[in-house]
């Protein structure tokens, strides 16, 4: 395929006649709520130490700095909300009431968390305001996000991690009629307490903070309606929205500076509407100026259709982030977990900015703990990512992963695994970004039950040449890998497709092609 | 749910403010190119029989009378493709030549046609010419749609149907390395060859015919190139879309009046792009007048995306059409093949017009042999299939089934069958259109290995209730079925929830809701 810039290839669609999607590329990154205290604790945190942590950021690719400042609790002193430290006693056990319900284990954790925020407020620290400001004087754009229903540890009434409101109102949950799961004990915004309750936190922010923008987490974690009841709740979730954008609009006038407004959603427009989440109305009312998707939690999802809600935005100044996670699975019965690696992050990132999205955005991709494996590669990561030109001619890795986030009865699209019989043939797609330079390209497969030293695979209708077992690294697959040896000639921009002729019955569960330069 | 007007509803989403979207709804009507000559057969037709048949659609609500006019060959005289009579003798025996790969039976049904649509040749009769004035005498709007890579029998290299010009270009052939069902031996577009050689046709059809609109039916079979190769396919369908609109312009200054443009394309927008398709692109660009968002043959899709359809057609002027097939299949592997019922296209209709399509397109509801099994329910679904208010009040049935083309490589959301164990819990939904009026709505399930008695079945979080076995009826799961009451409250406008918890590890194979009035 003859070389065209990104601005040429996205203009060949006419959803890229939109502003947004020419600007020119960065990182957003996202810090939760907990990993600060949890990752700094046995020591009293100091000015330094929240100052220092914002000086890693500075000057990488990183455009937004989106500090999270709660689950159900908040991780600052709020007036509305519970702090993580309400009923912590500071000099009690660590079997004190707060903790009684956790493991001796969990006791020590969630207490690491809870003393340092405590600390910090204790100390007259705001951790929040001060990353604010240190984050403008080193030239980041401060957000705050919040989390829209944090439900971890629903499974436990009594944890410490719930809010009073939570505990004390079963009624607002969203599926009253069983537990099956977290999400099960989710708030149901249905109910218009539960919105004016997630406003009185909104208007704190508003009030207290001095930020750029502000996030609404509804990824976090993505349901907030009885099921079938997420059409009715679409429109809901859109006046609230647009009460969030008064209350934005009134703190602006106050700070004397434009504040956006930002949302995460579920990776693929029809999941998100399904599941109430109607961003492409909160767009082209001008509600939001900044729109996140992104799978859940359990991959990273290359293959979000990032083409089509370009389409979806054209006409408005709305920037198109496209989220990473920081796992890596090929399907959704893998184990154990795996993390990506820098080159995964790249074949991810390089795929999705190549088909129009303005940011890669970055969470739990934290700077110890939740955070990618190799620390070195952490920091690669934040001066690379966030452009194809500083991606080019780096080796990537383009791995089959799934959308782990589906709207309640939505017929679900899981690539893996495949069964496939001797003689019959399966067909994969990869996005894969530009075309790189000169340099090798390889198809490796994870096959349970057969070795695939005997299959025909091709890549784009040429054939492929089987190589070797191999075992290319974290993450791979648990299972036998196998590699092909495709002609470079053969790859192209956009989607490949990988055809596959097994010669004998198996079970595919990892497809991957990987590029590599060229040695010089 | 309050009730809201169609125009209402429509205007709650964003992309409802474009002018198509509040445009009347009616049906558009597609006759194939063999149906009328095989089921006249055995008789001389005269040009009574050829008016007569148009008469059938006059005063009903079909609006675009859709004639296809080939295959790969023509069923009129072309000059410039194969008419379907090339080689055949008309006093030769049934193993003459042209048949002689056929089976006896084949044999006789293939020469029906044949014959038929010879001796209106040779009687001087151009049925579409013919069928074109009487359509416009009788108010209905003539179109003609050209078939774009018909391979129907294309496991017979020798079959009557072929083209010379296929037979004699294996290398312009879409799949060459292998032949696993009859779309591999598609036409590749991507050869320039393939392009010119159908644009000869088109060039024809718009010299020798004058009728309101062309329609490319890209989903006859819906495969167009090589697998891996549609993101560039896609720019050379748009160019090869471009032209088409440039001979129609040339033809309507011949004519005197407007002539429009369509295209018949895979029901999501994903996998009509990862086709090829770009549909979107064709709309914004003002080439096509006219879009048909269609399953392939295997099953109706009462689930097509409507309302992202209508966003990504936001500000064009294009008319949404929603194509029905004639069969109804809950899943990729059942059997024996069943067709819809009136209930069912009722349900279908209802859903898709109540999402937004301006249109309801009937495919393969021919007046016999491909026809609904109740010729009498056939006239009636040309009076009330096409609008919401004829509709109303009569009873439908709305069944899961699945979108049964899909891109090479892409991930598929097939909802049918569903394994459930024991306790566990699955959810489907279903769009059934405006809330009905008083009646009974049942929920329906096909269940194998299990009796489902002691279910717990949910409408959209409402308790449903076991009533009995149950055999609605053709169409019907093969597997045993079992009914559940649902509240009428419980039902909502637009998707709804059904929610199950089985008692015993059972296969799901069925699932379908049910309205009818309340009697009088």
């Amino acid at each position: 395929m003859r070389e065209v810039t990104r601005r040429q290839w996205l203009a060949t669609f006419p959803a890229f006649a939109a502003p947004g999607a020419l600007a020119s590329t960065a990182l957003s990154f996202n810090e939760d709520s907990s990993h600060f205290f949890t990752s700094r604790q046995g020591k009293r945190l100091t000015l330094a130490d929240v100052d220092g942590w914002v000086e890693q950021y500075a000057g990488t690719q990183v455009r937004e700095l989106i500090l999270n400042v709660n689950c159900m609790r908040t991780s600052y002193s709020s007036k509305v909300w519970d702090p993580i430290w309400r009923g912590y006693d500071p000099d009690g056990p660590d079997d004190q009431p707060l903790l009684a319900s956790l493991t001796a284990e969990g006791r020590k954790s969630a207490r690491r968390w809870i003393h340092s925020a405590w600390q910090l407020h204790r100390d007259g620290i705001d951790l929040y305001a001060r990353w604010i400001a240190q984050a403008r004087r080193r030239k980041l754009s401060p957000w705050l996000s919040m989390r829209m229903n944090d439900v971890h540890n629903v499974d436990d009434e009594r944890a410490y991690i719930h809010s009073e409101f939570w505990r004390a109102h079963p009624e607002y949950r969203r599926v009253p009629y069983r537990f099956s799961g977290w999400t099960d004990r989710a708030f149901d915004y249905g109910h218009k307490a539960v919105r004016e309750y997630h406003l009185l936190l909104v208007r704190e922010l508003a009030e207290r903070y001095d930020f750029d923008g502000l996030e609404l987490d509804w990824m976090r974690f993505g349901y907030h309606f009885r099921p079938g009841q997420e059409r009715d709740g679409a429109a809901l979730l859109t006046e609230f929205t647009a009460e969030v954008r008064r209350i934005l609009d009134a703190a602006q006038r106050k700070r004397g500076h434009r504040i956006r407004l930002g949302a995460r959603v579920a990776s693929r427009p029809e999941s998100a509407m399904g599941l109430g989440m109607d961003a492409v109305t909160w767009a082209r009312r001008g509600l939001i100026d900044f729109l996140v998707v992104t799978p859940f939690w359990a991959t990273v999802e290359p293959d979000m259709p990032i083409e089509q809600w370009r389409a979806l935005l054209q006409g408005t100044n709305v920037t198109l982030a496209a989220g990473l996670e920081l796992l890596l699975r090929a399907h959704p019965g893998e184990k154990p977990y795996q993390k990506n690696s820098i080159e995964t992050v790249r074949g991810a990132a390089a795929a999705l900015l190549d088909r129009g999205a303005d940011r890669i955005y970055l969470f739990n991709f934290m700077d110890s703990e939740t955070a990618i494996e190799n620390l070195a590669d952490n920091d690669r990561i934040l001066r690379e990512a966030g452009s194809l030109s500083s991606l080019a001619g780096k080796p990537r890795r383009h791995v089959i992963t799934y959308p782990d986030t589906w709207a309640p009865g939505e017929p679900q699209a899981i690539p893996l695994p495949q069964s496939i019989s001797k003689d019959q043939w399966r067909a994969f797609r990869l996005p894969t970004g530009p075309v790189p330079g000169d340099g090798t390209v390889e198809i490796r497969l994870g096959v349970e039950q057969s070795h695939a030293r005997d299959w025909k695979v091709l890549l784009n209708g040429e054939q492929c040449r089987f190589a070797s077992d191999t075992k290319p690294g974290m993450p791979q697959s648990p299972a036998p890998m196998f590699r092909f040896d495709a002609p470079l000639s053969a790859l192209r921009r956009g989607f490949n497709a990988i055809e596959i002729e097994a010669a004998a019955d198996a079970r595919i569960v990892w497809v991957e092609l990987a590029w590599q330069p060229a040695a010089r």
